[in-house]
């Protein structure tokens, strides 16, 4: 199957989420050597969960699949530009490509906006609209120092 | 009880995490009103899910318990500074405010380093290592077009 078979996948997904009501116009397909191995819809409201996004159900999904939280060498379709969650995820994920439908600014024509979330990230935390405190570094710092000198962790 | 005890209950969370063998050294809380209603540890290894940050599942699990994908006026305690994806889970979830234990510079020195994500999202598309393109543009825009158009949606 090529490249458009997928992103009509993502697409249908999308418009079908619209028509049965469980969440946005938004659907995500992931591939591995030309064949679907996770894909997800918008289940914010469905879900009650806000981070159930199509991308990262669709990188849930496909973990699932393969069993490994690793998805290098594989393709992502979504039908509209990952928001920085979703994007982040993505780079977690070590996805090597993504092919996307609709435009940020689309999304943000029919109430989908993530632009604030792109230009809060980027600033420094103290100038962000949610107040980030420090606090209690000197204690927390001590879990670091158990990871390091852990004979069980698993690094990634 | 004070902010101290929840950030403290986040570290411990994120220690007790290193010696259960179940992930990394994160751990988080989220309050409401004084009470705990959500807490996650980092469980990307043992969930097999690049997701499974320990942000990330706080909220999930607080929005599990509140019945809602909106934690407007909560508190997240968490043991380090938050990802881009967790920070911006943050602000989807619209939680008022954020307090941090390690800082990310703490994490990188013991091979969590964020770094490299919070420049790639802050890069235009055609600048990020990797490759992003859009297809199929006037499909995926009949979706949003379903959306605009449906008496199903609950807007978000």
């Amino acid at each position: 199957m090529c490249d458009n078979t997928f992103m009509r996948m993502a697409i249908t997904l999308a418009t079908n989420n619209v028509t049965s009501g469980n969440g946005g116009p938004f659907g995500a397909v992931i591939t591995r050597e030309g064949v679907v191995i996770g894909e997800g819809t918008n289940q914010v409201t469905s879900f009650g969960d806000p981070t159930a996004h199509a991308e990262i159900l669709a990188i849930r999904a496909a973990c699932k699949n393969i069993g490994s939280h690793i998805l290098d060498g594989c393709i992502i379709y979504t039908s509209c530009e990952p928001c920085p969650m979703c994007l982040s995820a993505i780079y977690w994920a070590r996805i090597k490509f993504i092919y996307f439908g609709n435009r940020k600014s689309d999304a943000a024509a029919i109430g989908f906006d993530d632009a604030h979330i792109y230009q809060q990230i980027a600033l420094p935390e103290g100038q962000r609209s949610i107040p980030t405190n420090q606090m209690l570094s000197e204690e927390a710092i001590i879990s670091f120092q158990k990871w390091t000198q852990s004979e069980f962790k698993i690094e990634y």
